[in-house]
C-alpha cells in the first residue's frame, strides 16, 4: 500500500501521507480529538456519504490510529477512540488550525481553542529542541540528511 | 474556493486543508523547507507531470505560501521559496516526519534530521503551553469552544 501514490517513499512524510493524507483523515482525527465517536456523529460533522465514511474509518483502524470499540446495552453498536498512535497526530491537527485561525481567520473569531489542562493557558503545535525543551524559531532550523536517505 | 470541498466551513483545519492539503502541497512545501527552489529540483523530487506541478506552484504562490523571483543573468528563470508564511508550515511537516519515522520506519532510519541550529540537537513537533513554553502531554490538552462555533 505504501507503494501507491508517492515516489521517494524514503520520505517519512509522504509515508505519513499515504496513511493519513487522504482528504479526510485528518478531519475525522480532528473530530475524534475533540470528543466525537460514534458513527452518526462523524457523519453529521463531515456530511459524508455512509459508505465513504465508513470507508474511511475501517482505513484508520486497520492503521492503528482508531480503536473500535463496543458501546450500549447489546454491545452490537461500535464506536470509535483514538489511540496512543492516534492521539500523537494532535501535533499535526493543532497545527494545521493554528496556521489556519492566523491567515484564514474565521471572522467570529476561532471555533475551538485548546487550553492545558493544567492552567488553562492556550496550547499551540511548535518545534521545539528536545535538549533544551524549548520553542525553536523557524530560522534556527536546520535539515540534515538523515542514514536513510542514501537509498532513494 | 474555500467553499468548494468541506462543510463546516467554521473550522481551521478544514480551511487549512482548503489551501495545502491537496495531495502534493505538502510535499513541495517539504521540499522547499529542505532547499529546494527550481521547478527542475520540484519535478526530480516528486516525479510530478509538469502542468500538474506548475499548477500546485501557482496555487502556493497564489496563496502566499511561496514567493516567485527571478535568477540566473538574464532573469527570465524563476525561482520558489517558501514566505513566512509557508515557513510556518514546517511544525505540520516535521509532525508528520516525526509521526512517519514512528510508526512507519525506514528500514534504513530516518531519510532526514531535523536539527537546532544552535546546538546540533533534534528538533520535533510538539504541543507546547503557551504560559510555561513547555511540551503538553497529549492527555493534558484540552479542546473547548471558541468564539466562533455557534455561527458553525
Amino acid at each position: 500500500m505504501l507503494h501507491s501514490r508517492y515516489p521517494g517513499l524514503v520520505c517519512s512524510v509522504a509515508r505519513a501521507l499515504e496513511v493519513i493524507g487522504e482528504r479526510w483523515s485528518l478531519l475525522i482525527i480532528r473530530d475524534a480529538l475533540r470528543g466525537v465517536s460514534r458513527f452518526e456523529e462523524f457523519q453529521r460533522s463531515l456530511g459524508l456519504a455512509r459508505n465513504v465514511l465508513t470507508a474511511r474509518l475501517d482505513h484508520l483502524v486497520g492503521e492503528g490510529v482508531l480503536a473500535r470499540k463496543p458501546y450500549g446495552t447489546t454491545g452490537s453498536r461500535m464506536e470509535y477512540e483514538l489511540t496512543e498512535k492516534g492521539r500523537e497526530l494532535g501535533t499535526v491537527v493543532i497545527g494545521l488550525s493554528n496556521w489556519g485561525d492566523r491567515h484564514y481567520p474565521n471572522p467570529s473569531g476561532p471555533p475551538r481553542r485548546f487550553e492545558h489542562a493544567e492552567c488553562g493557558s492556550a496550547v499551540e503545535a511548535a518545534l521545539i529542541c528536545t535538549r533544551e525543551h524549548q520553542r525553536v524559531e523557524d530560522r534556527r532550523l536546520r535539515i540534515v540528511a538523515g542514514p536513510g536517505l542514501s537509498r532513494a
